[in-house]
């Protein structure tokens, strides 16, 4: 039999901390849930002590998720781990992520602890967990910049205490393959117990190759989790990638020889539910899940010759789930239709009404737009999840104008605390113009920092996704609308936008 | 002395094949100045035989280039070659690639041709080459799912005529750095003449590890050319970046011990402007040029504690040219600061007549657009050349109107072959209508395949530089249209687009 290897995904922990891709509670559920779909092994929800919103989302994720383990981060203090213990109870399966730094830049500049501090202090931490939960992960930040010698203290110690998974994150991207291989390799010949607990990489990609260093330290290291996000999503570079993880796995099995629980076919659905909710795009030329990494998945042919499939290609676009978008509905599909369609894009919705909110608003589209693909449909259950009833602002109605050599002029109805409002202004374009008549209410003084559009599907009837990412105070949002109109789009994402600022909850920040 | 690792950027061959990222000859002409200022050691500007226009491309690139060598691929067949030739004929340094297939399947399937065919073609060309242009790279296309045996009798022969540079492309993305870099290591040891040569490292992303396998090659193999393009473009899943490359060897150099020619300044500029160009966007979380790579370069504070640098950064924004685009212009900006700033940024204008009609687009952006940015002016000078006097349709002015509850209308106002016409249309959105007046005259037939708008600057002020991708009848097609009106923008792009299709020479595939 093979050995297995664990996939451990961070999108909805480190992905997060991604600044503009903060998540809403039922964003994370939705996400929560196509992991679990993929059969993701672990899927770190959040850091509980960091919010009351993120220990409400863990506590969320628990209750519902049964077929993957749950996981919180928690700094190495009695507080933290009290409280991830906590969000976890509801848990089939739980398990609690410790981390302390262990370089000497971190130590010293960020933790102002000794090494003996760290040594103690991760030793009491690991002390106290094991009382609360038999799964216990175990992070070294920074370990790749950390002294050898001391980081065999420190994990020799935990595994003692009853660490599980000993996790030797490259916190700041900067190892090489062969090196970061060997660095696991050498922590586990020298540690006496180190078979007593599963190793695990977790890999930035700030010089481009934390895929390429998660697999050394499998195959070098003998690591057998690894930690990634959907889409690569993680501050700066971002994290390893789950996609492409998984596919090098499979495709190079003869190379490292190991099995994987993943169901690939739902790889592209998680990709884009993560894209359209974050607002973070993927690239055309994105590994696995850009829309051109299949070449013949894109619709197009190659001009001259259609070749051999073979001779270029490793993966079938079939096994990572491109194609299977096919099926189209329109204004005669009922509600039936509708509702199946919603369960086989893995929508949970909680009550009938909502489901009769969202055929209503699926009707709606319907009138004005003949076919309705999947990616209408997740876009319109994303914004109908978005537009929670305690939010502040709502989108009514809107009229705009435009037209070369005048000012372009916009009215935007809307309400505010639920009751109607309207605004108007002129803009440099119709969409400038409507978001300052937003604005003629709001007075937000948020800055605009993102702003994009792409089409839901590939045609001049698409309807047009909009996010926009807005900063005030050191807090980054982002705001996705959709709408056949991009203008009415931009004022839907604007509203979403500033609807996330007027109620984000402060976090602490984590590092992974 | 530390060895020198070249870098051979094939942004305009191999990148330009990504289906959709064709390019104008002016738009190469562009991008070949800013590699030059990139101190990129040779420029893949093209496959002369692939089509009269690409023959013609390569030429420019040769006349105007001086810095770098200027390189183009052709066939293993004396036509391509002497076509290849001919083009480099104005260049101060040239080079021939010639490449043909060694694997098994490509052979049998592509080729058609046994074993023995190839090598005797590839000595055969390599020999007719030798007499034209001294720098000859020859390319064992999908090398590394070649027969070892067999590669070795090929390079070996080609090395005795008179090859200089040896590449071994990774074509599928297949490899694993471990096996990539001893599969070359084993082939230099074997083949008695190796040293004759510089080995080059090709390699494709399908697995997230090209930059990963690339530095494998020229650590473990001794390679000491790298293929790479600017944001990784290249067809499927790209091929190796520039950007990542360069930077891991440079952030690595404790490891790597190469030195470089690369002007790292110039990095995000190129990025941008391969980006603008072709229409192919750069995901938030791309290391290096990402807009999230550099957390402080986000302008974006971290929730929490602001932590010292060295903490989470291995490399400084500054050093790849983050944050140098600061300087603004505005209505009073005059003719010499605008030509000024064209020369920083690295755009050369034919004429006085052309500046002009740069300057003349500038005014009227500054009358409606309070702040200028250096993205705004590259993208007025982008469209300023891609709008040439040889264009069948050219925009003239728009009028839209859309209310909450009607169907949104546009009134279009076009040149067709130098004649005005106008064309009126309702559609699903305003930016759908528009798009349909503009087709009530073109009858283009096309499909749109993509349709997205970056804010060319983070503000609610910002142009909207829209992407337009066509297909039709096989071809594919990317227009650029920007405008503070999102609607214009989008008339403008569809635009360019249809004109591309009208121009569009036919070309025949090639692969790396």
């Amino acid at each position: 039999m093979a050995d297995k290897l664990v996939i451990f995904d961070t999108t909805l922990r480190d992905g997060e901390q991604s600044p503009g891709a903060s998540m809403t509670r039922d964003e994370k559920l939705r996400i929560a849930r196509q992991l679990e779909r993929l059969k993701v092994d672990v899927i770190e929800a959040g850091f509980a002590a960091s919010s009351n919103g993120d220990f409400e989302c863990i506590k969320a994720i628990a209750e519902v998720i049964k077929d993957s383990t749950v996981c919180s981060l928690a700094r190495a203090s009695d507080r933290d781990i009290a409280r991830a213990a906590e969000a976890l109870k509801p848990a089939n399966s739980g398990r609690l992520h410790l981390f302390l730094a262990t370089s000497p830049l971190h130590m010293e500049k960020k933790l102002r602890m000794t090494p003996d501090q760290v040594f103690e202090q991760s030793k009491l931490a690991v002390r106290f967990a094991r009382n609360l939960i038999a799964d216990i992960e175990f992070s070294a930040e920074d370990a790749y910049r950390s002294d050898p010698d001391f980081l065999c203290r420190v994990f020799e110690a935990v595994i003692n205490e009853g660490a599980t998974t000993i996790n030797v994150p490259d916190t700041v991207g900067y190892a090489i393959p062969e090196l970061y291989g060997n660095f696991i390799k050498d922590l586990r010949e020298r540690i006496p117990n180190s078979d007593k607990a599963v190793w695990s990489v977790h890999c930035h990609n700030d010089l481009g190759m934390a895929v390429a260093n998660s697999l050394a330290g499998v195959k070098i290291g003998g690591a057998r989790q690894v930690e990634c996000t959907i889409n690569g999503l993680g501050e700066r570079a971002g994290n390893c990638s789950l996609e492409e993880i998984v596919m090098a796995v499979k495709t190079r099995k003869d190379y490292f020889g190991l099995d994987l629980g993943i169901d690939t076919k739902h790889i592209v659905a998680a990709s884009r539910l993560v894209s359209q909710t974050t607002g973070f795009v993927v690239q055309p030329n994105k590994a696995v899940v850009g829309a051109n990494a299949f070449a013949h998945a894109s619709g197009i042919h190659q001009d001259g010759v259609l070749k051999a499939r073979d001779t270029y290609e490793i993966m079938r676009a079939e096994d990572v789930g491109w194609s299977a978008n096919k099926i189209v509905m329109g204004k005669l599909s009922g509600r039936n239709a509708f509702k199946l369609r919603l369960q086989e894009l893995g929508v949970t919705m909680d009550s009938e009404a909502e489901i009769n909110n969202a055929f209503i608003k699926f009707k709606d589209l319907a009138d004005r737009k003949s076919e309705i693909f999947d990616e209408d449909i997740l876009a319109l259950v994303s914004e109908e999840n978005v537009a929670q009833s305690h939010d502040r602002y709502g989108f009514v109605s809107l009229v705009q104008h435009s037209e070369t050599g005048e000012r372009p002029h916009a009215k935007v109805v809307m309400t505010v605390d639920g009751k109607e409002v309207t605004g108007e202004s002129d803009g440099n374009g119709p969409v400038d113009a409507s978001l300052k008549a937003i604005e003629t209410h709001v007075k937000s003084g948020a800055d605009m920092v993102l702003y994009s559009v792409n089409a839901i599907s590939g045609s001049t009837e698409s309807q047009g996704e909009v996010t926009v990412r807005l900063q005030n105070s050191g807090r980054v949002v982002n705001g996705v609308g959709a709408d056949p109109d991009i203008v009415v789009a931009s004022a839907k994402a604007y509203l979403s936008a500033l609807n996330k600022l007027s109620s984000q909850a402060e976090r602490v920040a984590a590092q992974g």
